[in-house]
């Protein structure tokens, strides 16, 4: 990967407010949902959260193959992320990532039982940008 | 579904240039990709436009199952529907969709092999919306 696709691909990530997330169904179809995006440790791993009773989750825990996409429109730009999801459910990592305003979500607060974070893990990626692709493996 | 949530999800495929594609590859993992909504007949049938050579289309001749996602963040709308992609490369198909400039995409014009038409077939569609979800079948 070049230092200009990485910049490229760290900027469209970071403007990003929300992430497409990926997983496979029961009965092997793809599902997607927008979900934000929290926080992320370069291209390697991400985290998400979500409400544990969820859809999603249930998928996860019975098949944690995963994609993120991250896209903007005006700039034909797409990043592609393949890897797997773990459901963390930890106080921790619970506490780490909770921010104001959440009880929205999970009116409990930060104990609640219906929050959970979701850490991706990456192993490849696809990055697409003026109609050209490049794939490459995440070490 | 009441007449409303019809007017809601109907204003927001109208309102959205792309729809996120999914498709599941050959280990398994789902991917996405962004591509122009080009036609829809109701919430039945969906007609996309790809580059025949593409990874999508050679995941969606070895398996069909797919999904298409509507989202409007400001909104806090999201609409997913779960189905099966073809894909078309009829002469007629092709002629019907081609659009002013798509020589960009592929050089050859209409004829260009490299042209096709995916059509998406939904069964069942989920809408979330104002932190409610609800589940229906497509019919």
């Amino acid at each position: 990967m070049t230092e200009r696709m990485k910049n490229e691909i760290e900027s469209l990530i970071g403007s990003a407010r929300d992430v497409m997330v990926c997983s496979v169904d029961g009965q092997g179809y793809p599902n997607v949902k927008a979900m934000f995006n929290i926080a992320h440790e370069g291209l390697k791993t991400f985290y998400l959260s979500t409400n544990t009773s969820s859809l999603r989750v249930g998928q996860f825990m019975k098949n944690p193959k995963s994609s993120l996409y991250f896209c903007n429109h005006e700039l034909f730009q797409g990043f592609m992320l393949i890897g797997n999801m773990e459901v963390l459910q930890g106080d921790d990592i619970k506490h780490r990532f909770w921010q104001e305003g959440w009880e929205m979500y999970y009116p409990l607060g930060v104990t609640d039982p219906d929050y959970c974070i979701l850490r991706f893990t990456a192993q490849s990626g696809n990055y697409y940008h003026n109609l050209q692709k490049q794939t490459f493996n995440i070490t």
